[in-house]
């Protein structure tokens, strides 16, 4: 089916870490391009899954108010992460309008490879290849560690969290914010303020799923292990094997799926 | 407590709806500007919950690799959703990647309601003020329907999906995205293809949370009543209202919030 892939992954279920296979959504950076009487202009590059691209493209070009009808689009082709809107001839585009809403997020290329080459060579630290064994029943804890501080979230119900653990599983500090990057960012430049760069024996824990661009910032802070509440994307089970993260993901209080670096927790 | 904020709102519970009190995740948007040697640089717009800007930014800056150290900073001041990183002398920024990381998300501007003027002025729809009641039943059965057709989601745990309903409950359309911004243009982008903008007879789903882009893009599309499973941002409300959506949040099978657009809804 489009939009996922397959992966083999370890899985903890009732005291067993067994392999199996899984379903992964896939994210991949989508170019976005107009064509305009014979000139194309590149307008954005995003993060998405690659089903209905033509759609994306015109609902993007749509909603950020560049064109106004599907009368101005004259046909939409699609090849390898790259979308194509011609539009029709005479079509006048508001060029402060692309000009403002071209956005590259986290240094992400047009293809997932020269995103990890370029993230690869922009991190000054190397995570760390000293083992030390993670125990399961720290992994089972963190999750209400995480509820019972998040403040924010408490009240709300709707905010994002980054938390940031020791190998024992002592809360070091949180974060929140409304968007997941956000907090991220708030964990990392708190730790930089303080010169604990890098942070290499330290696990994060994500309160949602952990995408291409969190996995980014966490190689950038040289943090072994990432675990997330939620699901990781394609791009981020790929990003973490590269760069020799352990990835966690679907942690609850009785389980876990392991998507790389295995060796750090124990069995 | 910062990062949030008290709205008054009506909630549903065992068939009684009522005004109560709630706390609201505080989305607004921050600039981030550098100065070096006399020389101020805006270098992003993101849209965030306001505590920590000073963290945020440090972290930003280091994680996008604009900086590599803490003593590259000499002050970090915000007032006013601003936050300003002055260099120490001689510190050398690559002004490529400087550049390659300015991005806006849709359209925001510095402050929310700069952002609201500027939708409001974008879109050619006006959103409809004919009320046609929604059955609560109706809204109680979403949920299910979504987690039925919502393919990828099923088969990966990870992915976000928007969904168009007509006023009786039916399905018009459903996209899936690893963003949930994406998943909403992808929907838009069919439904303007097809020619059946503005989708004033609908009801918008999305699997999440409604934060002030995805609000954005259903004004574009003159969708009248937006639901989310999750909360919403203050932004989002605000920006709901000034714009007479009805919005709905925290939508389970049974109860449901909301927001403002109180008239459409069966009491």
């Amino acid at each position: 089916m489009k939009g996922i892939k397959t992966e083999y992954i370890y899985r903890e279920r009732n005291g067993v870490i067994a392999q199996v296979e899984d379903q992964i959504a896939i994210e991949e950076p989508l170019e976005m391009r107009i064509l305009t009487d014979g000139i194309e202009k590149s307008i954005s590059v995003t993060m998405r899954t690659p089903t209905n691209d033509a759609f994306l493209a015109a609902g993007f070009l749509f909603t950020e108010g560049i064109i106004s009808n599907q009368k101005e689009i004259k046909n939409i082709t699609s090849a390898e992460n790259i979308v194509t809107v011609e539009l029709a001839s005479g079509t006048k585009v508001d060029v402060k309008k692309v000009e403002r809403n071209f956005y590259t997020t986290s240094s992400c290329g047009v293809c997932g490879k020269s995103s990890i080459d370029s993230i690869n060579t922009n991190s000054q630290f190397e995570i760390s290849t000293d083992v030390h064994l993670i125990q399961k029943s720290i992994l089972f804890g963190l999750q209400n560690i995480l509820k019972e501080q998040q403040s924010l979230f408490s009240l709300t119900g709707g905010i994002h969290a980054a938390a940031l653990f020791d190998f024992t599983g002592k809360l070091i500090s949180l974060q929140e914010d409304v968007g997941r990057h956000n907090a991220l960012d708030k964990l990392i430049g708190d730790a930089m303020l303080k010169d604990s760069l890098p942070l290499k024996q330290h696990l994060l824990l994500l309160s949602g799923r952990a995408s291409f661009e969190l996995i980014q910032k966490a190689t950038m802070a040289g943090i072994p292990i990432i675990a997330a509440i939620g699901a990781p994307s394609s791009l981020a089970i790929e990003l973490a094997k590269e760069n020799g993260h352990t990835l966690i993901g679907f942690l609850k209080k009785k389980g876990f799926n392991i998507y790389c670096g295995y060796e750090r927790i124990e069995n």
